[in-house]
């Protein structure tokens, strides 16, 4: 197995939601301006202060993170774990992909929304800047495979989507459950296959 | 990729304790016997009706269920997600092997028990009966690595353990993480990778 050179670091995403503006205003009333409280890997994006319940038909996940800016649609983000405590059962998509995706029921401090869709597992990418890209010789759209080296559990993940703008850092985002999978954690390095 | 011939059905363990004579006696009372409630994919191996609560140093796990029959050393296999949960960093290891793994306190319906080691993440791992393993053209102890196909998030998990035994049947173990990770449920099919 050959791989590319410079491992690339891990951001592990725990379950965590985008508002839209309307779904905002409903959740925490008209106008309402979210409170950034940590930066993210990629720049502009933060968690913010706010956290919303999550109602499913099987059960509850209170507290779930709001993260910032408002984007056009709102859309969750969970692992396959939470979905089965929310009993709802979520398609692997790009983020920004909701079309026929799971709905559910969000409550907020000033109100509750239903929604129909954008309940997603966010399929694994790699964000990088375009001078990464070029680095690595990839483009955006690009799926690679990744080799994870943890000690008994090393795991290599294919269907692996690169994700390329200059306002991207370079990071591979997994969630929960294939972090846990592979034993990985924040700034792990994992490592593109160039040739199996 | 050439992948050997005949899949293999999964097998998602999800976290729970075996139990020694000794502790089975103090968790619920002298000479207790457990009461099989479900047949396992592993001949003589069940589910009992009986369950325990963890207790660890962040968080308690209600109501995991007891396996049997008894065996020499009471066994918490639990994944990475409950560990978090508990509090406790069990390593990677093959059942049985509990020697330096984590401790953790037990409690039954009529006493507690705290053991000093037990706790592990277990192995993943495929059970074959020596006709499978004769015609996998493997051999106890091997290490193979596994495809898992699965639309969006196909793995190949490598470091898989092989178990041989005339008393085996032919099964693909992982746990909870693993399972979500790659979205595979009860009797999947995954392949051995025979050349990458």
């Amino acid at each position: 197995m050959k791989l590319k050179e410079k491992g690339i670091k891990v951001g592990v995403s725990n379950k965590h939601i985008h508002l839209s503006r309307k779904d905002l205003d409903i959740l925490f009333g008209d106008g309402y301006e979210l409170t950034p409280i940590k930066d993210l890997g990629q720049p502009g994006q933060y968690a913010a202060d706010e956290v919303v319940d999550i109602v499913g038909p099987k059960g509850t996940i209170p507290r779930v993170r709001v993260l910032g800016p408002v984007r056009k649609d709102t859309q969750l983000e969970v692992s396959k774990t939470d979905a089965f405590k929310l009993g709802v059962n979520p398609p692997v998509r790009d983020s920004g992909d909701i079309s026929g995706s799971e709905g559910i029921k969000i409550v907020g401090p000033k109100g509750e929304v239903e929604i129909k869709e954008g309940v997603i597992l966010a399929k694994r990418h790699i964000h990088m800047h375009t001078d990464d890209a070029a680095f690595y010789n990839l483009k955006d759209k690009d799926i690679v495979s990744v080799l994870s080296k943890t000690d008994g559990r090393n795991l290599i993940f294919q269907d692996v989507l690169i994700r390329v703008s200059d306002k991207y850092a370079l990071e591979f985002h997994v969630d929960t459950d294939e972090a846990n999978a592979a034993l990985l954690r924040n700034n792990d390095l994992i490592y593109i296959i160039e040739e199996f």
